[in-house]
């Protein structure tokens, strides 16, 4: 018998159709394993190519000559950086000029790179580059919120190969995300407790659904997930907005968000996956109800008519199966310290 | 200048990115085009397989003996037939056995067939079966909701070659449907009237989006489309519920669809494509506020991770020039019917 079930940040309800059960690695990408170059003279993310992109934006040294990690305006921005929003509302049409910010955050100088493979540390900086860029873009009067985003292959909406990811800071927040802070709002005014927090609590009770705890973090199959393997990664202390991260938890996201990415690299043979950052909007950035967290999709399956007609997911892997699947990935030895990451 | 434009009926902003933009005839598909069998022996679909697929529940012969349409439950359902819905609800979860009614639509007895290359008649037929079963599923008393929708080609998420439509009936009504007539009776309580009447008449006068326009049926661009060349069926009347199709209302859609299908399938080379009735729930059947519509959404883009991050769509073709496009495709005059429906 399928089960329907209500996740509680949206009250979108996902039908786990175990009729239709596929086993984890049935879901596995079957294709040939990328040999990409390390160096490619047409990618304008490579070293020695930085001309083929904007002007940099920000870069990250660690200590070198050499920049690891650098910021770049995406060339094909979805919206412009200069102007002032203007609305424009009249009975029919509600519209506004489409200023913002569109960055590129590329990851590092190796074009062959893929995250779950990179070392800890890499993947840390990234985190520290991306809260620098969040909280600079989030300070811009024009702007209400900002998207962190990273797409990985073509099923994915990429077909860049150079490991990078985006930023997106629009003048208007989304239908989308106000409808989630207003349940979690909701959730609150009845409660009086944080619904991410409770969540959080219920989960490290009751272990089933859990892929890696740090003392930091906690990455779990949400028990409603709308998609196979999808991954919530959540700081373990009450945060409203991405921007207010500490050093030491950057360090240890990095560390948990290359573990869960590297269970699904060598669990399901890098499949495409699109990671985002759902932070509170910059004007909600202190509230006690809200939490943000990192959402990592891997792109195995297709939306379809159902779900574009209902809003209702059809996900064919239980999430405690999923879980278990992860846990049990060991990830190599060259990436030892990810060992560490345990189910306490 | 980009621009940003917001959907009147669920309040959802869309980056209309101008900087980006493709023309038309770039976005259509780069593949050769399919030679389909008009009959293959390991289709459950085809004429004298009906053994391969469960017994049928409903067919339309049309006056001979054959079967022209028949519906049969799948195969591989994502809900169960048997068993009375039961919630429950602790402090934690909210789950209900996954009950409900999941149908499959064969839409006609040739392998090769496609819906844009269908006769008007046929596609009638098609709509016709969807009210029967439509007015059938939503009178079960468990039943709280449902969704008719087509997934055609891979992209659309079937692998299925044979034409077929599915419905999806369930216990639960979503959260994006409760949501949707949430913001349409808000509308109706601050202006007296039905959103989507109103935006009916507003196109009708602007021109600028129009499709195709009959006695019935108005075919449009939506000002805020997501993604490229997304098209809205309405029925001019005032209605609800899909239920509530007049017989004269589904010949016309029949040739409306047919159209634009077939409009598609010229001008975009056969992309791959969903489309879903958007109805009100059997329970908000006789509401003033609510109208129901038919969506049809070619899959030419992917959703990437700024979509699934934020809710908001990068839609790299103006609505304007799809439908500007879309009018002036000629379907050929085997077809020539369709050449009846024209801008007023």
């Amino acid at each position: 018998m399928p089960e329907l079930r209500q996740n509680r940040f949206n009250k979108e309800w996902v039908i786990i159709a175990t009729e239709r059960a596929k086993r984890p690695e049935e879901l596995s990408v079957k294709r040939p394993p990328k040999h990409l170059p390390h160096y490619s003279e047409k990618c304008p993310f490579c070293p020695g190519n930085e001309h083929m992109a904007p002007p940099e934006v920000m870069r990250i040294n660690d200590g070198g000559p050499d920049w690891q990690i650098r910021v770049v305006p995406n060339k094909f921005a979805a919206l412009s950086r200069d102007g002032e929003p203007e609305r424009k509302i009249s009975r029919s049409q509600r519209t506004m000029n489409g200023i913002g910010i569109h960055d590129v955050i590329v990851e590092g100088r190796d074009h062959a790179a893929t995250t779950g493979l990179m070392n800890d540390e890499q993947v840390a900086n990234i985190i520290r580059c991306y809260r620098t860029r969040y909280l600079e873009v989030a300070s811009d009067p024009r702007i209400t919120h900002v998207t962190i985003f990273k797409n990985h292959g073509e099923a994915a909406g990429t077909s860049l190969e150079h490991p990078h990811s985006q930023l997106i800071a629009t003048p208007v927040i989304s239908h989308q995300v106000r409808d989630r802070i207003y349940e979690a709002l909701r959730h609150y005014d009845e409660y009086g407790e944080c619904i991410f927090c409770a969540v959080l609590d219920e989960e490290l009770h009751a272990k089933s659904r859990l892929v890696a705890v740090t003392d930091h973090f906690v990455a779990l199959e949400p028990f409603a997930s709308p998609t196979p393997f999808a991954t919530h990664i959540f700081p373990r202390r009450h945060m409203a907005s991405f921007g207010d991260i500490s050093d030491l938890e950057m360090e240890d996201l990095g560390r948990v968000l290359r573990t869960v990415l590297a269970k699904l690299y060598y669990g399901l043979q890098d499949p495409d996956f699109n990671y985002t950052i759902r932070s509170a909007p910059a004007e909600n950035r202190g509230v006690m109800y809200y939490h943000w967290y990192l959402s990592v999709i891997p792109r195995l399956t297709r939306v379809a008519g159902f779900e574009l007609g209902s809003g209702m997911f059809i996900n064919t892997v239980l999430p405690e199966v999923a879980a278990g699947f992860l846990r049990n990935i060991r990830v190599p030895e060259k990436n030892a310290i990810a060992e560490a990451v345990k189910i306490q």
